[in-house]
């Protein structure tokens, strides 16, 4: 590919980078990020940018030593770097946009968290943002020129399709957690040809709950969908619900696998057969102590195949017969 | 009240505003407005703002001769008038936010509508923006700067509420005409102690709709719960559906009444029973026409309460108890 | 031509923008414009842009079902969907630059229409602006960028020259209709080598008017120039007086043809033997209705010209010997 | 006055704000000036500004050992000491903005340095300007903030009536010393209640020239307006011009007196009987040259009630009844 | 004090906050931070800061379980939360600044980390700065506002003078680490009325070095003056040289006691007799271990009296002759 | 080279720029400068830039008729004019970057006019600056995007080395003339093999002085070192220091010799018998008064590989092996 293509890695999940820098045949620019004995970060981008289209990947995960907070200054020097080293136009490819669910003020002096993040890549000198499945779609608005939302909703669907096909005789029936997932619930039930429906909050006593029985899962495969699993708490709930309803087997399939502490313990007690998530976000040790209940979906193809168009001047939008913003 | 207090209104529905300044105990400031002969306006602000704290009041509807763009156009104009004219502050109130339905790219090559009123409102000079249930909460986080987002909610509550106390012997379930809406009409089943469903999206043969029959509302009677009701197509559709699987009554609960044509015939020749807006939007017409079957709550003291606490520097969130943010 | 040039149309007079694509050889982009039942524009760019050079033709008249503030949002939108859509640069065609008339504050607590306007282009993301013949060519100020500003006076001379070359025998007057004409009626005088004068204010009683008998014209076709025709109201008024002073036959040169009612019919009925305007503005009807009393001078290849030296990165100055800026 | 209103002067004309600080009877804050030897100035604030609305006063002319440039120099410094230093307001009085007539590209590759300049202050700082009788009233639009413009008009008005009422016997006619001329000239002959008329530019052989006979002012007392002399040229040959055709006395009124080399050797020696202009620009030098051939009428009092006005959020406008914005 | 007021503060070293609060006689603001499972944060303000003053207190070290990764976010978002709940001026105080050392490119391809986090800061609705003895003083510029630059020199100075009256037959002699710390050295030296010198860099063999034999301390008490000690590497080794030297007793004075690990082990074991720090950050664990050979001198009165001074529109200069800026 | 190249010089040193544009190959775009009666000046660009990469060079000194403010406003026009002429972007290189002492604030109520006059050239327009030499290199964290620092310190130790290798029996030091110095002296020293020192502040009474004997010159060659020169006053005072301390021969080397009267007055009467500068400033009557004592080290060849290294995308740090940042 052109020359002129740079792709830098964050310090979160270079193996990522690695494997779109591979695909799109370009050598990975390397980031001597290190730290300082008072944990304040460097980093230093490792050949000339200048005139490039510089490419910034990071997911923005709590894994190989980082947290969360610390992928976002990171970014911002990144950014600052390249800017600073006159590259042509930098984009930021975020395959997980932490800070996404802080979206809004849900009460009065609180911040909109996410909003501070991306306009705080803004201004640090980004042209460009990049994400996947973003729990909020909306938040595009906030970016002040272009943001090129991804989905990985055909990789999963397909995922998902191959377990149909492989249990024919099986029924299926998807299932949103919560309110807030069943437009999503019914977009895959209409793409698989299956029902959907969600597991309403109702009012026990003094209680706000989503625990109590719901009607026709009885002897089907509940496919429960959501954009990101993070403790695994509300999941886990939603599938002791649907094994007390009679279900028979629980899928889970969602593009982000956060999977904070103990999710992995939770999911390995629960009654969850098998779930799948993309690479968005590192989960080497999930797919470890989880084995064959845990499929990751890789999304490296994906996204090599946006910045090539993003490069090449390409339209995003047909990668998805314009299915990718939702 | 404070002097420095100035309310201007815009030409959509100065009514409105006339009922705020009263409320307030100001008086209105007149704007100028009119139109040349090329349909160009023409604002002035009829009396000095120097270091006032000015709000202007601009209800974004198809009303009083104006449509929603030249009502973009005269708040963009005030606001400019306000800044030149040395107002120390504007705040741009907006009873009902026009485009805020275009609020997320849902496919490749389309503006952010939504989003780029509000940054023309921000460049323009507005330095807060004030509005009502908006369809997409997270439209907060593009305006850089305080957004107080006020709730009709408690006041359609209490409408609601005393229809039921009148009818104590009724049955009542809280309907969602369509999957977005699941989430608000849960917690209005919740705080009006009712169940909730929501017509779910289906595939018949090759065509997707919302048509079939539903379970759990036979004898009740249903409440329709939306932010808006614009051409009232989902909103009649979803009340057919009702009566087909035997509703009693069909009430209707929205804060937005736009009403486009052909909503009023349609509401006229439906199976709704009533229908309860606030007065976001003018709606005189709907009123005349409807009758008995229209009720109008006012939110003319809920404005009047927000601008008084932004004035005074009180706080917004506690007439909501933090409600107003969801 | 580049494939990287696109050119789209807002909805004003699509056959102009059909024009200038033709003469640069490229397809123009189609714009999905259509409204929403409440008014609100909806606008769709028809193909990838990314990495593209656009150029949005927008003639802001009242015309084709649209007025000005209309084709202010949906030029807003256009850039906005442009921006989004990663076009490399975005250059926005204004033939007729509306709200040009209120250049600044005239009276206290006005807004600068015109400057609110290109201020709200250049926020949604314009990077250039295009005009012809700007009532006040200072605007270009307000704009922090390129602002290329064309004149279609060789072209109206040129239509001048003409009919002055086929009545050699006519004696010729400039005229100015008011004060602010004085300067360019000189510049026409000189170009076509007769003398210029204007129509005074003068003060009758209590009334100041421009109605009193001028010398100087008496048995000479007088050829009034303004810049552009709105209602028609002064340019008759002028006519009268020139009608009054003896004049032989009238002549007008414009090159915006506005016609706002009651133009045409003040036209018609008018002491006006011909009057020239541009196309910068859509003028079928009036073309039908006045016929050979209106000739329409095209500036498609004016406009193609300089988005073709833009594109190609040419001088525009050379277009015009440098006459472009006055 | 309020404590809480400092004034700064400029380096250029010190003893204008003294008058302006003694009229609103607050101390002159100093300004630490001085040049190092290698040209740089250093500027400091005498005294703490902090919270306080500062008002810094510069007349943009070569005076006092300083030159335009160095003007627009110190007045970006003094901006920024009074943003560095916490002021809550800062507004800079220009009561002559130099570089005004570079107010639009009249060639390509012009820079628009009036726009520069006023774009300059804006971004060090400034959040409102104030000048007086500007060159190009449209520059307003340039600041994206408060720009109050005043207007020594009628200040001039009253002298000239002062002088007609000496001289009751005498016919007065106003002249424009050019095109651009034109409207004010009709608006001081409409105040004045005396005609007006304009030198027109004409072609003599391969020349453009104003020293043709003109019609209408024999024996008459002539009163050329204008809004600067700078040099004198164009308004020496205008006096030349009218004294061929007969004027009696020549009389000048013009706002700002540039009075540039070799302006007052000129004036000295023409036909001029009597120039009015204000202190805008110190005139010490011309007044002892030209004696009582020379009139300045002061502003100090105008820009005093302005800033009293912008203090204590009164109104401009009033000030001249809407007159100023023109 | 003005109840307008409030003071906020970063989840890193909330007892400094408090003394503040207290001095200022007002109530600390709460803060509601936490972190989510997935380490992003969350933080809310206690209660309305409506148009107050905010003054958000962050001391930006690795202490009470944050990193200074995580204080730049939380900064930034408390920053966000204050501006979306109409604080009428957000005040960040930093007693001490991070990232302050990486305030130039030292080779290409890096960022300058400290311009980076304070735009972000400035980005996210910043309006004023406060730090003390930043590493360099000239990164006030960066900021575009008032940054208000304190000093705790005297502070310092106070308790050396102390030392050396109660001292008065010993010879002192002030010591500067490296090349870099040679002004400050002398400033100290002037203040003391004693002698400076510095360690100068040699290169021996291959190595650049400092830890040759200096002359002119023997016998003598050194002072080693630096602005930061953080993980005492330098310090240590410059007191190895001093005891080689046959120096008397080491003291060290410095403003921000930084002390990553192995600081404080390594100050255990050295040379050092006593080192004397601000509270600039939270340092109760150094005064544990180290004891009496550690002072600590409490800078809460110089913040809250610079507080005091800001929002009274009071002089900071004067707080210290003006001998903060250096 | 490429014909997107633009070279174009500001008016204070034309040959400089010449000669740069020579080594590049180019021909240098003509700047058609002038000054009006009243000191504003007018610059155009001679020819067509647009959609070229635009270099500015500017020398900020006071030389040809032009003084330090003058060049400050001149490159703003210069900006202005190349951003509405469409340049695709535009870099200034200012060899000398004037105003660069003044990088913070010393006291309260200055400006930091370093930062001021940074800005303006951003705010104008000015995409990246590159400087060589700068007083603080910190200055670059201003400019929020590309700040090419070039050092001319190898050409000057080259020319030193020349000098030493001619002279291989005298001894060596390098003295910096003040504690600012020292860390730039060590450098010089350890690149030249030879010891360095500084001469220290020392109160005398009443005063603060550097006036006092020092130790360690005896009988050596001593290479004074500083940023630059400008009154030559500290310069001259050092000299005659080492002087009575035994110096044998003293050598000067410099980057920018600004030589602001009397400097060459002093130099000529000065003890020193060498002094090395660049041409960062044109000092063609420096050289023609000092003759051989007075040697020009020319850096428009690398100005001109840093140009060109910026035009074609190639690393401007390894010109320097990563020594251009310091």
């Amino acid at each position: 590919m052109d020359d002129g293509l740079k792709i830098i890695s964050g310090s979160i999940y270079p193996e990522l980078a690695e494997k779109i820098a591979q695909e799109l045949n370009v050598e990975l620019v390397s980031n001597e990020s290190k730290r300082f004995a008072n944990t304040e970060q460097y980093v230093r981008i490792g050949k000339s940018v200048r005139g490039d289209k510089v490419f910034i990947i990071q997911s923005m995960a709590e894994r190989n030593g980082y947290n969360v907070d610390e992928s976002v200054v990171e970014t911002m020097l990144l950014i600052d770097a390249a800017k600073r080293a006159s590259a042509s136009e930098i984009t930021v490819v975020l395959p997980y946009l932490a800070y996404g669910r802080q979206d809004r003020k849900a009460r009065g002096r609180e911040p909109i968290s996410a909003a501070a993040i991306i306009r705080a890549f803004q201004s640090a000198g980004a042209d460009r943002l990049v994400s996947i499945d973003m729990h909020t779609s909306q938040m595009q608005a906030v970016f002040n020129g272009p943001f090129d939302h991804l989905t990985a909703e055909p990789e999963l669907q397909k995922a998902l399709k191959k377990i149909i096909s492989q249990n024919p005789n099986d029924q299926y029936v998807v299932v949103a957690p919560d309110a807030g997932g069943v437009k999503t619930a019914e977009d895959y039930a209409l793409a698989l040809g299956i029902p959907a429906l969600h597991i309403p909050k109702v009012r026990r006593g003094d209680e706000i709950t989503r625990d109590h029985a719901i009607e026709g899962v009885e002897g089907k495969t509940a496919i429960i969908i959501d954009d990101m699993v993070d403790t695994a708490g509300t999941l886990v709930s939603a599938a002791e619900v649907l094994q007390k309803a009679g279900t028979g087997k629980i899928l889970v399939a969602t593009t982000h696998g956060i999977l904070s502490d103990p999710a992995i313990e939770r999911l390995e007690s629960s009654a969850i057969d098998k779930m799948i998530v993309t690479n968005s976000i590192d989960n080497k040790r999930a797919k470890e102590i989880l084995g064959d209940r845990f499929e990751i979906v890789s999304i490296h193809g994906l996204i090599a195949n946006a910045i090539a168009r993003i490069n090449d001047g390409g339209s995003v939008s047909e990668m998805f017969d314009g299915r990718n913003y939702k």
